[in-house]
């Protein structure tokens, strides 16, 4: 078929063959098929959807399209995606905790864009911490530490690096069976037998309702699931922030402050329960209190600290990373109890003072961030701190203090939010 | 505005301001704007259609793109676009006709692709005939001989050109406002005063129903009318093909026959109707019974004659062009009245002989071609010839032959169809 033929077919709202999708991809790689192209396939794309089968095959061909890792050597190889959000530190907290309990955590994790963080950024806001390994480096700290977190490289999945960085400039980011096959055709190359998905939901993420965040979870268990792979997806809330801590040097921090046991009881709880659904499904059958007592016991902090150390890091200067020197409070404006902390504001807040990317290019300001003193559902006395920024002055201080006071909504009454919304098993 | 928010309003179903589409347009055409993102716009507004407002400031950015032809000398300079059929040869008869009436007809024609012929490929079916003019040769020839037709000028609405090319390959030709723009922008830098608009209908085109027509000639009016320009549009129909002849020289030929006075009704008539429209639009008062005069008196035949060598062709020879060797006739299957020639078979099966470019590098066969024995409403006997083929034996034969029997229905009863479907005066 044609390209154009199959762009014609794609915006009449017709379904692709895996045979046409695995040609379109492959020729898209191999260079034949130019971005001017793939670009309208996908608007149309966005226009029309994909069905699972298309969204399979597309995932499938973007795998087939680069190498994939082998880790058939580990018993239980685990691996987690978060769909992105404010303040979500729970890789640093999870791995170690998971591989405490016996499973592997080989897995490789993304760089923040806009106001979203990532984990490769937070890990190497600790001086020296090496997120680039070679494939064998990488096996062998599997193999004797249990945990290894590398960037993507850029040998897995190359036909979604390409498109994701077509997709970037062209306004089609956002579409389900686009954002599905481009996180499971990570995941797949990645390896990992068990995988859990960490489903965002509100206003700090792309998906706004649990039944969209549901459909995307079962599009990508279905694509996972197809390939082998056991799957299970937790819905969790993006309204608020995750935990109490916003930037890179300061999550870790509060990651840190989790695995000794200390600080927000949500980051806590959601970790110790995306660890029991994932070694469930990796066929470890360990009970939740052994998973919780791994955690309070600091037998995960020492995984932790023998991590940071295989990859070049020092565990007691991660401990007390450097925040940025100056302090910005932004207090309640009125008394009673705090309803919204909004975490699209609050991201942007922490973006536009340097400590996330605008631009791909951007260097980031690990010291920058902020710490909430308070949550929502929370009382709070008019004048109190709810928000300390720690920022370098002028640098986009003002619209950040701006974004921070947009994003706190105060009334006479209101329930914290759940943490967990849903959870989908099969 | 950066063009990835851009694409995102279309994408959203945004209209854009007249700035942000002329700042695209001009970032395109100066090559900072890549074709990548231009293509996932044009998918974006197939999605989400445009505004009148927002189609007018694209074709105007588009004129300004490039040069315009200033024909401010002539008192009554007329333009005349079809939106593309199978068989239609009218710009041939109605600019002499035209001329004869005292209008100066200075225009670009295209060329063909696809099922659909090309007014410039018809010309050069003329040995001798030169359709690339310089701008200077020009406005000479209208000057001298009333008439002058030319290919498209690169200069002019470069950004068309550039863009209808990304479009070609990008499945994003269909589409209203895009198509809109596209034909009006080559229209209002080409100068004339006076526009009349023959908008086709049915299977030959890509207009489907007298609604859809309207509106796209109404989009079209409405642009050119902001640009000061006395505009008309004709619907007519596209569902059987147009005179008694399809292809290049056999079209010429039959051309000629309507400018001596015999030939196809159809044809005729349809060339009276632009011509009266045409000339009372741009206000030369000519009363009907002229016009037709100056056809039967063979005065537009004489024009026709001056025109054609002008422009270094030898009336002579074109009427009496050669056709391909062979013919093989199509009979008709049963006794009964034709109710179907369907003008996009009967297009394709001339492409398929090479009559026509599947792309639009190929070389056309001028000589190949089909002859209509018989229209919709015309009683056949069985066995009788409904159409023959002019070919050069083995090449696409088979399939032309399969496409022409196919195009061919016959019923126990059945109306000719009616050629000029509704006239847009305002």
């Amino acid at each position: 078929m044609r390209t154009s033929d199959l762009i014609m077919a794609k915006r009449e709202g017709q379904a692709h063959s895996r045979e046409d999708i695995f040609n379109f991809i492959f020729d898209y790689v191999g260079g034949s098929v130019p971005d001017y192209q793939v670009s309208a396939w996908l608007m149309a794309v966005c226009w029309r959807g994909m069905t699972t089968s298309e969204t399979t095959a597309l995932t499938e061909a973007m795998v087939e399209s680069g190498e994939s890792l082998n880790l058939d050597e580990f018993a239980h190889s685990v691996d987690k995606h978060s769909t992105g959000g404010v303040g979500d530190k729970t890789t640093l907290v999870l791995a170690p905790l998971l591989a405490s309990c016996g499973a592997t955590v080989a897995k490789m994790s993304g760089r923040g864009l806009g106001h979203t963080g990532g984990t490769i950024d937070k890990l190497e806001s600790i001086p020296g911490f090496n997120s680039s390994l070679s494939e064998e480096a990488f096996l062998h700290q599997a193999r004797s530490v249990g945990i290894v977190i590398s960037g993507q490289s850029k040998n897995l999945a190359p036909a979604d690096g390409l498109m994701y960085a077509l997709r970037d400039v062209t306004a089609t980011v956002q579409s389900h069976p686009l954002i599905a096959s481009s996180i499971m055709s990570k995941k797949l190359a990645g390896g990992a037998k068990s995988i859990i998905l960490d489903v965002k939901v509100g206003s700090g993420t792309f998906v706004k309702t649990i039944s969209e965040a549901t459909t995307l979870a079962r599009t990508m268990m279905d694509i996972g699931k197809h390939a082998g792979r056991r799957m299970r997806a937790v819905l969790t809330d993006m309204v608020e922030p995750l935990g109490l801590t916003i930037g890179n040097a300061i999550e870790v921090r509060e990651a840190i402050e989790c695995l000794q046991g200390k600080g927000s009881s949500q980051l806590r709880n959601l970790c110790l329960s995306l660890a029991a659904e994932l070694l469930a499904t990796s066929g470890l059958s360990i009970n939740e209190n052994l998973i919780t007592k791994t955690l309070d016991s600091g037998v995960a902090y020492e995984q932790f600290e023998r991590w940071i150390l295989a990859q070049g890091g020092n565990p007691d200067t991660a401990t007390n990373l450097e925040l940025a020197p100056d302090q910005l409070l932004i207090r309640a404006p009125v008394t009673g109890i705090i309803t919204e902390l909004d975490a699209f504001s609050l991201g942007r807040a922490i973006e536009t003072l340097g400590g996330g990317r605008s631009a791909k290019t951007d260097e980031i300001d690990f010291g920058v961030g902020a710490q909430l003193h308070a949550k929502v559902g929370d009382p709070v006395i008019m004048g109190e701190p709810v928000v300390t920024l720690y920022h370098r002055g002028g640098r986009g201080l003002e619209a950040a203090a701006e974004h921070t006071q947009g994003a706190i909504k105060i009334k006479d009454s209101g329930e914290p939010r759940e943490t967990v919304l849903k959870v989908i098993k099969s």
